[in-house]
């Protein structure tokens, strides 16, 4: 990378990045400014969420749990804007890029945490706030090291390297680090056998591996790590017994801990999961993080209501599968009975996969979609779904659905009635993720006039920025100088079928 | 409907339809004020636009034609918000449904216009907007009879009277009305034999069908109808010839006649065939239909500004089909190569049914996929095609996809390749209209600080009647009320199979 790429202004970049050299009329620089500091910053990403998931949360809420979603009062009452998430050299990103952009300010190739694809380091927004003094803290759904919460505190070319990442997590020394990825701090399960839990407990931290450990705990350091890889989802914690903690109770854990400190703290909270249902095109895994989230949420807002010296802002990183309730019966007058019929959902495939194991047969596939899934599936339905799981025989038009067998397990169970749906009425585009512009909402004192508007995701850095008093420049890549690096490196950067993006 | 329904208040319960009794607490009631008055109005609505298709459209027109669109300088720089959509008794509304939130300012059943289920007529915005002086037009690329126009001006309980509609338009007596719909018009066409564009003609109009007619007009009023049903997709009529004029032709003759009026104009423009082709799940027609609204939406804004006493309000009614642009190859790093094939795409697929005929061979099918879709279909998959149309053997899960063969023609030609595609990488959730939450925008003089956040449909109603000055209620149904008044009437209001919701 070139110096004087170095030296330009990252906010005309980072918007003309996609245009064409010469044609561009210019695109919009929206550029929205909060006019005022924030003691304390709260990030809380959705990651993969769709306006389509909050219109199907938002209904059940209304119309099953009687209430209104706290995400519906904010958005009706606070700034809230769209944001685009195109990354350098791609309209459809991936979590680090995304996570890039907004912890950076900059837009990088799809892949890398805090870099660029020449490996250029950029400097993530968390580590800049903790050296002017701030506590910072990561609370996730995934991984604890997983791209979201990873690109706001360490740069690694390879977001899969999580095994090291744990490593940088250690040397970076946030306060608070919750979430699942046993797999990556326990010696047993680590490549080099490096005991990541007497590292971090050398280090001050409190290491905590339960939802009872972790209420009990008085340590002011943290390390909690409640499962083998990601947390499992709110419907199998909720509804099938899992014994993790809620993305709640770690918020919980989280807060008062950073608020102890006196400078302040910056804080990433990561409804993580979203993304992965709807990976998975599992309506009732996606439906029950977005209800999780709000109840983290409700805990965050109550949070800035005693602590008014802290800023709360909400973004979906990128929207993932686009799970639609689509209108169904005469003049679409059945389309509620979706949401009704949700309620009979209690488990994520991802738990009836398990339940199911390698060689289940038509019975027990027929067995576990009635008290899981609260669908009677044929004696064809139930064949297929033997089959993706025996034989690798995948639904039809299987490339946009590529994490299997769980998407032709989604597949065997959409809803054929046209009159009236006996099933969900919810339909995906596909199992990836998708171009779509997303959310993003503040909520805080001083915001009354606050009009976001469309806004690029590399915008959420100068938010934060602003509202700490941090103001620094990441190095800059042009989208010509990225596509350059990628014909020169045949093999890419990895994304295997069976991690998540 | 009672007395006392009608006096309620109609913001409280059209924002507490869909609550359960007892258990609410409080949907948010956000109600954002324009602070000021206009002389004009213009509401220009994208019909089953979604944020999905946004994103394909901002993405096409910078990276293929070089320039932001119209559409993101406007969201990035005026207020925008977020609209819910739902009808009185169902999460997924139709256009009337929608159409009347926004007209008549309360929920209706899904089915009839500016009415409600048992039989109550409502006064839609633009008759107010009438009885105070102003001039009144609709504009639309549907029969101009069609359901998001009409249910402005006249009050039906069947949507699809659109025969009985003309007539009504004929008495209600707008200056402008271009579209669509030559069927309700022609003695020869309708049932009743009425020559409605001889009455139109002695009322007054100068009646227009083709562009050249258009264009050569010099009537004040002017009723144009320009083909048998809707408008052909601007796709067909920028790349296959089809004679008739772009939205922007139809605007630009709208705006002068209507600013002649001394007491100002109210005006609805109409991009309503993205619904439709969201409906067949054909990306090109969606694509050039969105482009042909923004050429449009400049001519609108141009006028904004030299016309500063005019408010433009945009709002899409509903999300169609949510046809996604998802994230394909390694790390997502191939995704925009499906904004570039868009490029080849030249032809809906409605045209190429129509040169198809109802007995083509696999060869005519694979030729038409070639010359207009840029596809190179396999023998399977041109083989599929041609059992569709001749046999009616449809995609699998055709439950979604409604309108064939059309959704099968679009299902044959879904891109296969996981590394990198040779076909759009655009998948549909459904054929259907989807509950997601869709644009809202002002574009006007003294609207800096106006932050819209996320609102109710219905609140259009209150934003224009404030914009304008007028003010009025009307009555209120409750979902109760409505969902009895279905119960006993088993046939329902009919959405066939053939005609668009």
């Amino acid at each position: 990378m070139k110096r004087r790429d170095i030296l330009k202004g990252s906010l005309a970049a980072g918007a003309l990045a996609l245009l064409p050299k010469g044609g561009a009329q210019g695109a919009p620089q929206n550029v929205p400014s909060l006019g005022r500091r924030y003691r304390n910053l709260i990030v809380f990403v959705y990651d993969g969420f769709s306006w389509e998931d909050y219109a199907i949360a938002q209904a059940y809420a209304r119309r099953r749990l009687g209430r209104a979603l706290a995400l519906e009062r904010l958005l009706a009452r606070y700034p809230n804007g769209l944001m685009n998430t195109y990354s350098l050299t791609s309209y459809v990103t991936e979590s680090s890029a995304a996570g890039n952009a907004m912890s950076c300010g900059v837009k990088t190739v799809n892949g890398g945490l805090a870099v660029h694809a020449d490996g250029t380091p950029l400097k993530p927004f968390f580590a800049a706030a903790k050296e002017m003094g701030k506590a910072v803290g990561l609370v996730t759904t995934t991984t604890v090291t997983h791209a979201t919460p990873a690109s706001f505190v360490v740069s690694n070319p390879d977001r899969n390297a999580e095994a090291q990442i744990a490593e940088q997590y250690l040397a970076f020394g946030a306060e608070v680090y919750l979430g699942g990825g046993d797999r990556f701090f326990n010696p047993e399960r680590r490549q080099d056998k490096k005991d990541m839990y007497a590292a971090f407990a050398q280090a001050g931290y409190g290491v905590v591996k339960t939802p009872e450990e972790l209420a009990r705990s008085n340590a002011s350091k943290l390390l909690g790590v409640f499962s083998d890889s990601h947390v499992p989802y709110e419907v199998d914690r909720r509804f099938q017994g899992l014994r993790v903690p809620s993305l709640k109770e770690m918020v919980q854990a989280a807060l008062p801990r950073l608020a102890a400190h006196r400078n302040g703290f910056v804080l990433q909270v990561e409804a993580g999961r979203i993304d992965h249902s709807n990976h998975l095109n599992d309506p009732a895994a996606t439906l029950w993080d977005v209800l999780a989230a709000d109840e983290a949420l409700e805990a965050l807002t109550a949070f800035v209501d005693r602590n008014p010296d802290t800023l709360l802002l909400l973004a979906a990183d990128h929207a993932t599968g686009v799970g639609a309730l689509y209108g169904t019966g005469r003049s679409y007058l059945e389309s509620s009975v979706g949401i009704d019929l949700l309620e009979a959902q209690k488990a994520s495939f991802e738990h009836m996969g398990r339940v199911l194991g390698t060689n289940p047969d038509a019975g027990q596939v027929k067995e576990a979609y009635r008290a899981m899934k609260g669908v009677a599936l044929s004696d064809e339905e139930a064949q297929m779904v033997v089959e993706a799981i025996t034989k690798r025989v995948y639904l039809p038009d299987a490339v946009r659905y590529s994490i299997q067998p769980a998407n032709t397990m989604s597949w065997a169970m959409v809803q054929k009635n046209a009159q009236k749906p006996e099933r969900p009425n919810i339909g995906w585009s596909s199992g990836q993720h998708t171009a779509s512009p997303v959310m993003l909402a503040l909520y805080g004192q001083g915001l009354r006039f606050l009009n976001l508007g469309l806004v690029d995701n590399t915008h959420v850095f100068r938010l934060m920025g602003e509202a700490l008093g941090i103001r620094y420049q990441n190095p800059v890549m042009s989208e010509e100088e990225a596509l350059e690096i990628l014909k020169s490196r045949p093999v890419g950067m990895r994304h295997p079928e069976e991690v998540w993006a």
